[in-house]
């Protein structure tokens, strides 16, 4: 029996995270190509925080989002792109503008425990003949109880599709089971995964959520995203294969993309170090690292201490500054017991 | 409850194949320095394809094994030296020599179909005091029963363990899952699980193989090892303490030997790639890879088509020359459909 699944790439958008936001028009539009090209039906186009996510607080993209979502949408006979909408950092101007652009499909992103701020956002999506996806991220810091109040929050709005998202690279597969099959005995819309491999296990969380009916399933060419990255697009496509589900993506194609293109402007490969390891062991939000990296050495202090902390904070989404505080806080006390 | 597990460190010896057979006699001091220190309780140097490897077809070890044996067994104050010994690549007199030189393990290697070559050494092994082990190399190409078989001639010829080898990084967590409890059910020795990750699934199915009851894990530092490499020892680490395993080691310490040792020299990091995907996908030997590639420039082809060509012909360990004979004709096909 073959059943079918959507792949939905986002190296165009978490893969925004490890290029600093430094995306180059002729970047996008040759990997939205080979997207295409491959079979892929759905990629997202966005700053790595969102539409409006150029920012102090979160980077300054260095081409306009909009000419990137509008660039990628031109190379497509067939895939759809979808935008990224963390309510807050985007606002609502800003999705009627990339609808404009060409986008077909948003995905409004709200801390796992936050989804009712997303219910104007979802319906003006819907307003705008967008497909709606509600992104319920961090999933590992609420209970499933609490992630099914919140999915239901989301399904009521209108949401086609809610996602697991596990930002922290933190769930392990049989809580991803867990996670995917409360969702799919009590809602009726349809179900995502996304996630980080910061624990190795991107590949093992993604299977376990098709397993048990997730039907949108997300990945990142070369694995391009926060963190240690996102489970690795053109292999999900291979595994997918030999698991009998219909993709509709061509392995070469897919390969190629990743490797003649993907892999030739990344900054740094997409391995787990020990930092990101403890985002995953710890569930720190998988877009801190950059930032802890930046704390660590402006303090002098063991970046690996800074996520741990941050990890017993439960430090979110939009909580940047801490990680500053907490670097600065762990190199006063070094420095006390250096003294006493 | 915690159940305790055995990781077994291949770093010093699957690594041997992506550093060219390279280590320099200072490089296996320090991971041997720093395993030990994070308390892994085993780990394996050798030449990537075992005692007596060094040679035209496999390749030259830069510093004879022996040397590296001894100074690895140098530095250590708790851990033990494994040895791999491939029956026909290595000899006797190799074994006897390894074990004065500090080995206290030997895990001798075949093909999935042939431990009946394997007797003598096992014998030998227990004759000279070491641990000795069974490792079933290639196992995705055998059926459990065939597999169970050739587990059972290992403990008939006295091996405290067998492990499940999965050379290609081919199989799938649930035929993991499969073959160890049929070991389990069937074998009273230990049983252990070797994987590789073309199909990024190392860490799933070298968990799949814990809960099923495999209790030697084995792992590599920044998964340096043949293909796209073994499973991450130090993320092992942090995931079965997740789990409540009880591995014995500290996270930091073996963090530190991965980023601070192996990071530094490690030729190049261990992504998958389109070809090593193509070798899980396929199910072709991880050792081939470097092979394929030089086949591949040699002779103008698509590394690709080799290695699902020689996945087809089911190439096993010690075909090395089938690799060019391979490229070769993909070549000549080619240019007779330019001409015709």
């Amino acid at each position: 029996m073959t059943r079918d699944i959507h792949m939905v790439d986002v190296t165009l958008r978490d893969g925004s995270h490890s290029m600093r936001h430094a995306f180059t028009e002729e970047q996008v539009r040759q990997v939205a190509k080979g997207l295409d090209q491959s079979g892929i039906k759905y990629f997202e186009v966005t700053h790595g925080d969102g539409l409006g996510g150029s920012s102090l607080q979160y980077g300054f993209s260095k081409v306009n989002e909009l000419k990137l979502i509008e660039a990628a949408a031109e190379e497509c006979s067939q895939a759809e792109v979808s935008v990224l909408l963390v309510p807050g950092i985007g606002i609502k101007d800003d999705l009627e503008d990339a609808a404009k652009a060409g986008a077909k499909m948003v995905r409004v992103a709200t801390h796992i425990t936050e989804a009712d701020v997303a219910k104007q956002h979802i319906e003006l999506g819907k307003e705008l003949g967008l497909k709606t996806v509600g992104f319920l991220m961090m999933a590992h810091m609420a209970s499933v109880d609490k992630l099914v109040e919140q999915a239901k929050l989301f399904e009521s709005y209108g949401a086609d599709t809610v996602y697991v998202t596990d930002s922290a690279g933190a769930l392990l597969p049989d809580q991803v089971t867990e996670r995917i099959k409360a969702l799919k005995d009590q809602l009726n819309c349809g179900i995502g995964f996304h996630g980080h491999n910061n624990l190795s296990l991107a590949m093992a969380n993604t299977l376990a959520a098709a397993e048990a009916g997730a039907t949108y399933l997300d990945g990142s060419l070369r694995c391009l995203g926060a963190g240690s990255g996102n489970t690795q697009t053109e292999v999900m496509a291979a595994v997918f294969e030999r698991y009998n589900y219909k993709t509709g993506i061509e392995l070469y194609p897919i390969m190629d993309v990743a490797d003649d293109v993907v892999a030739k402007f990344m900054p740094r490969p997409q391995e787990i170090n020990g930092s990101s390891l403890i985002m995953g062991y710890s569930g720190v939000y998988s877009s801190f690292m950059l930032f802890a990296q930046e704390a660590a050495e402006k303090f002098g202090v063991d970046e690996r201490d800074i996520l741990t902390e941050l990890g017993r904070l439960q430090a979110v989404g939009g909580q940047e500054d801490l990680i500053y505080e907490v670097a600065r806080e762990i190199s006063e006390k070094k420095k006390q017991r250096t003294v006493s």
